[in-house]
This record gives structure tokens, C-alpha cells and sequence, in this order.
């Protein structure tokens, strides 16, 4: 597997335009990513029970068994809380673009992020993509500008390439994604699209997006809120011609290790850029007695405001960590966890089979003023791991999130 | 019932003594309270995994089916992953004070709040705990000594009690607890202590306390960390000679209104003084399908980061708040939730049965910007509601929980 440029256009036919529409004040906010080969199509979305109008028409299309051609995504107005008029105005967008595009509307899929409760202005998003379609290109800048425009407050765009081969033809898959951020102080979304050129049939792709989640995005927080607007969504367009990547096929394994860590290493850029985080927390639970345990608690770690705290004021407080495991409903054993913090100033063990170390705080405290930190903890329970990725919470995550709206 | 000064001293037959022992720095940090006749004793305790070692003493105690006479409590370590150590530590804790009452050492509870993870120092406690019962008094002051030599960084101490009749016979129910708060930056701990002169069964108790814990302690939350010490306790020493309190007795509904208000009261309390706080936040939910639900929505709407900050904010940002309930795992229908904010300042309606309404910023800052805000929320599904109490997500909060420790 080979790390390559290009992003969502790496790989072979896809296009995509970006514009500044002025749903945002002046930055790009609207971008049209097009396949020019019917594309199949898998997507997961928020589990929140009150979602936004586009994640509804997204799961509509890709829960039927048709192919897609074409995603329009806004950034600066969620559309979500909108009502009858919400869902109204994601059929106009598809049935625009699809006009343009001479395809029929259920080959568009249709995200949004920002602003929750505000209606969109369809005069500005219509001619928005319109003006994309007028622009649609291939490389590296084009692909550079899709993942500008889908931010919000997000601090750098996200993206992401590699490239593998299948049975001696070479495949790619590309991804973007964005994280919480806000325009407004308001609901932040999760997006993240991912391109290939492979050939996958669409049970498969979906069934591997559901396993991939639950390893990925799923082990992410930055404030434990789950938005209404959460989506992520797959097009595998075949156009590389490579042989078909299917279940016992040659290809599989190394298909579905390009796709993890396409997935894995954008979700890990959302948290890196979660809002007001100066500090990535990589937590690591080893010895679980069963995967699920070993998820559970080290989400409930990297979920924990006194946790986040402590990493933000460099603070080696473990009995935090021992604490959220505990109330996580994870079963261990408390006087067999051992606790290590590891970053590039060294490497310290404060808990140690449930006895607690005299430990160097100022080598402590050097460890965790790096910016990118990990935990490595242990439960002697059994053989299973499993990692979660958070931030800190700074005063910068109040500042952002209580900013009276102006 | 009314209200009546004394705090936990307020109902006939107990005393208490407090000092500064030395645990921390200068302030009162240890109390011992003590009940002239053997009480009846329920208990409810943290769901952590990670339980301190007073916890597991005191609940081997309430479990079984004897009295108590003494509650000795420390503030300053929790005494929580402390190892063998800590369980022989609060071993030694109850027995040199059994000794000296000349009772058996299973009639003593033993709690502590504060640093995880180092040892007691005994010779100060058990001199503490000797300096205690040579000043054990009755009275207002005394009372308001132990509530206050049970806190951390709480800034007030947390009393009440109240009185109502039971068959002729005057009853009264005292309760004092503490919040959230550190030493040291770690765990807090939520401690609650009831006592009574009224004759209550001890079965009948400690049902009643596990269905009262539900809606009030279970309602709050500073930051949704559970942690490893969190204790109630419920003593009943008879002495006000009352006909005794059972299901079906005359006095029944009186002496649950009382009880349930008394712990109520005090969970309020613990989260106007959550760590950081400058708002208390009460949220409503009202038209539910279910209590549970009710209760689900409720706590996720006062639990979330997201909402907490905007409260900070004082910005009327609804969107959070149904966002909240969305994922809470609640069942219910977006297009039914009508939203309101109430203060002394005003009213305002933001959300009209899944309508957003455009509605007066400047009222609506207005309202936000007093320190006691009500936010009703019907669904329409049902007739159930449920309250749960909060408090906002201040610069204050991350700087006490991110300091590092010194």
C-alpha cells in the first residue's frame, strides 16, 4: 500500500468543482463531486433520532440497489430541524444538479453541514451548483478545494490517498472528510467521502463500511454530542478496471486495509482538529476479554471531560482514567490495569497491576506537554485491544462553543 | 412539612464533632456523626467499577441487618485505588472509633473524598477521628461544621432539614452533602448523609432511598464523570418516639414527600455549586411516553458539553438541546418538540411543535443571562415528565480541572 496525492481524485474518474456560493460569508462552501461512471454506493449516517433532511434522502438512496453519479454538499447551513421545507429543498438541489448532469435525481446524494434550524436560501445554493458543475476538474488542487469547501470551522481540510494493487492493475482509494466546527454556534457535523476506482459490488461495500465504522469514526469524540448531519459515504466506480474486490476474492485483504486506514486516518484528522484541541490522544486498552470491552473503555476515556482536562493542564492523572473505565460498563478487574504515557519526550508507567508508581512528575509533565500523546493501558482480562482517538478540552472549546452568536 | 435550621443535627439524638485534622492544608477536613440510639441505615453507592475502599466497607454494612451508631468522614483522599492498604485503613478508621464509643466496629460507616490514589496518612486521621468525639455537640453550628468539614472546593456547605407530624408526634428529616470539588486536581465525589428521629423499618428505607435516588441525585450532572466514591446514607434513629414509618402507614405519604424533598434539595444544591458552575440549569421534559424516557432525555439535555457552553454563552441555542435529546436513545418524534426558555427575566417560546419561530434575541439574552434558567420541552407522545438540574461549561471549569497539580 502506497500513500499517493490527489485525495478524493486519486482515483480514476472522478471531478469534482467547488465554489464560495455566499452561504458562508466570502470562504467555498459549496462543492459537486461527480463519477463519471455509475458508481456503487454505500453510506452510514448519525444514529440520532432527530436527523437532517439530507442524511433521510441519502439513506433512501443508498439503501435501494441502484448506482450513483454525483454528490452535492453545502457547508454553512445544516439544513437539519427545518421541517417539510428542509426535505423540499434536498429534492431541488438533486433535481437541479441531475438536470444539468442528464442523470436522474436519485443519482444525487445530497449532505450539509452548519447552522441547525435555519432554512436554506435555494436562489444561492441552486446557482452554487451550478457554478460547480461549470467547474468540475480533475488533480490534486480541485480535490484540495472539495475538502476546503466541506469545513466549517475545521483548521486545516482533510484529506487523504493510497494506492494498492489488484490482481497487477493498479487501484486507489481517496477520501476527505471534515469535523466539528461550527459558523455559527451550533451543531457541528461529522462528513467524510471516500472515492475508488475499484470495482465493488454494493453489499459488500456496505457490509465493510458498517465493519470499518464501528473501528474508525466510532472511536472518535471530541464532545461527545452526536449530530444530526453525521454521514459517510462511498463510491466505487470501477473505472480502473480492475477485477471485481468481492468476498475470498485475491484482492480482498489488501482492499480492506487500504479502505480501514482511509477511514482510520481521517477520522484521526477530525479529532486532531476537534475544536479548541491543542493535543491528540491516541488511547490504547490491551487485554480486554472481549473487543467490545476494550472499545467501550477506551472510548469512555477519550470522552471524559476530566480526562480531556487533565491532558490539557499536562496533568499525569491517572485515577481519572481508572475512573471513567470504571463507570463505562466495561467488566475488568481494577487491581490488574497498568497504565503507561507514551509521547516523543519518553515514556512513563504510573499504575502498574493496580499499584500505583512514585513516578518523575517532571518527566510526567514533559510527556504530556507534547502535542500528539498516547495511553497505553492494560486490564489482564484476556487478549483483545482496541484504540480510541480524542483532544483535550481547552479553554478554547468553551470559547468557541460560548461566543454569543453575532 | 417546614422548613427548619439544624442541618443533619436537626432531628433528635445525633452529634457531631469536626476538626481540622491535618488531611488538608488548614480547613476543617474530618467529622465524625454519631447517633445516641442504634439507627436503622440504608445506603446507595457509586456504579463505578472502581470502587473506593470506604465504599465497600459501607456497603457490606447496609446490606446486612444491624444498626449503625457512627458515620466518620474524611474530606481531602478519597482513599479510592489505595489497594490493601485502603481497606485496612478503613478497617483501623472504624475500629478505633468503635472502641472509643464502645460499640462494635460494624456499627461504624467510614467515608472519604478527594485524591485518588495515595494512602491515608493514619496517625493523622485516627488523631482526627479522637478530636472529633471529644467535641461531639449538638446545634446549628455543629451541624454546619460537619457539612462543611465534608467539602472539597465546594464553596458553600450544602444543609437542610425539614419537619412534619406523624400522628401527633413531631418528625424531622436533616441531610447535608457536598459536590464536586478537588484538593488536588482529581476525582470529585458526590457524599449525601440523612438523618432522622422518625422510626422507619429498614427495608422499607432502603427501597425508599433507591427510588428516591432515581430522580434526584441520578438527575444531576457536572460533567458526567461517575466517580469511585459516591456514597448516600440514610440513618434513622427512632428517637422522636413517632409511630414508625412503614407502607400503608398513616404517616406514609408525609414522611416520603418530606424524604424525598430533603435529598432533592440537596442534589440541586450540588450542582449550584458543580465545579466552574455560574448558572443553574433545570430541564423539563414534559409529554413523554414513558418515565424513563422522560428522564433519558432530560439528563442527556443537561449532560451535553455542547449545551453547557452555550448556557455559558447565554445563547438560545436550541438545536443543541433537541440535538441532545436526539441521541439520548429516548423514543420520540421531532416534529412534536415545542422548546421554551424561562427566567426571571422572561419567557420565550423557540420552538413550536417542531417549528422553529423566529423569536426576540435580545429577550432571549436576557433571559439567559440570569443564574437560575428553566428549560421546558414537551414531546407530545405521551403524558410523562421528568426533571433534571445542571449547570454550565465555564473557562472556570476547564482551569480548575486543568491546573496542574502542585
Amino acid at each position: 500500500m502506497q500513500i499517493v496525492t490527489g485525495g478524493v481524485l486519486a482515483p480514476k474518474g472522478y471531478k469534482a468543482g467547488s465554489v464560495a456560493a455566499g452561504i458562508k460569508k466570502k470562504k467555498l462552501d459549496m462543492t459537486v463531486l461527480v463519477s463519471e461512471e455509475p458508481a456503487t454506493v454505500a453510506g452510514a449516517y448519525t444514529t440520532n433520532v432527530v436527523k437532517a433532511a439530507p442524511v433521510l434522502w441519502d439513506q433512501d438512496i443508498t439503501r435501494a440497489d441502484h448506482c450513483v453519479r454525483a454528490v452535492v454538499v453545502n457547508s454553512g447551513n445544516a439544513n437539519a430541524c427545518t421541517g417539510a421545507q428542509g426535505v423540499q429543498d434536498v429534492q431541488a438541489t438533486a433535481n437541479h444538479v441531475a438536470q444539468q448532469l442528464n442523470i436522474e435525481q436519485k443519482e444525487v446524494l445530497v449532505c450539509s453541514t452548519g447552522v441547525i434550524g435555519v432554512p436554506l436560501v435555494m436562489d444561492t445554493v441552486l446557482k452554487g451548483a451550478s457554478d460547480c458543475l461549470a467547474h468540475l476538474q480533475t488533480g490534486a488542487t480541485a480535490a484540495t478545494d472539495a475538502a476546503t469547501a466541506i469545513c466549517t470551522t475545521d483548521t486545516f481540510s482533510k484529506e487523504i490517498a493510497v494506492e494498492i494493487e489488484i490482481d497487477g492493475t493498479t487501484i486507489r482509494i481517496g477520501g476527505m472528510a471534515k469535523g466539528s466546527g461550527m459558523i455559527h454556534p451550533n451543531m457541528a457535523t461529522m462528513l467524510s467521502f471516500i472515492t475508488t476506482d475499484a470495482t465493488v459490488e454494493k453489499a459488500y461495500l456496505q457490509k465493510l463500511l458498517g465493519t470499518t465504522v464501528i473501528d474508525s469514526y466510532n472511536m472518535i469524540s471530541v464532545d461527545g454530542d452526536t449530530s444530526t448531519n453525521d454521514t459517510v459515504l462511498v463510491l466505487a466506480n470501477g473505472t480502473s478496471k480492475a477485477p471485481a474486490v468481492t468476498a475470498g476474492s485475491a484482492s480482498e485483504d489488501a482492499f480492506v486495509k487500504a479502505f480501514r486506514y482511509v477511514h482510520t486516518e481521517l477520522a484521526k484528522m477530525i479529532v486532531q482538529d476537534g475544536e479548541g484541541a491543542g493535543k491528540f490522544i491516541e488511547v490504547t486498552v490491551k487485554g480486554a476479554q472481549t473487543k467490545e470491552d476494550a472499545r467501550i473503555m477506551a472510548r469512555s476515556i477519550i470522552s471524559s471531560n476530566l480526562v480531556k482536562t487533565a491532558f490539557f493542564g499536562s496533568d499525569a492523572n491517572w485515577g481519572r482514567i481508572i475512573c471513567a473505565m470504571g463507570y463505562s460498563g466495561a467488566t475488568f478487574d481494577p487491581n490488574l490495569v497498568s497504565i503507561t504515557f507514551v509521547s516523543e519526550a519518553g515514556m512513563i508507567v504510573v499504575l502498574q497491576e493496580g499499584t500505583p508508581l512514585k513516578f518523575d512528575e517532571n518527566l510526567a509533565k514533559k510527556i504530556l506537554q507534547e502535542n500528539i500523546i498516547s495511553v497505553v493501558i492494560t486490564v489482564g482480562s484476556g487478549s483483545v485491544e482496541a484504540t480510541a482517538w480524542g483532544c483535550d478540552l481547552s479553554y478554547e472549546y468553551v470559547r468557541i462553543n460560548g461566543d454569543y452568536r453575532s
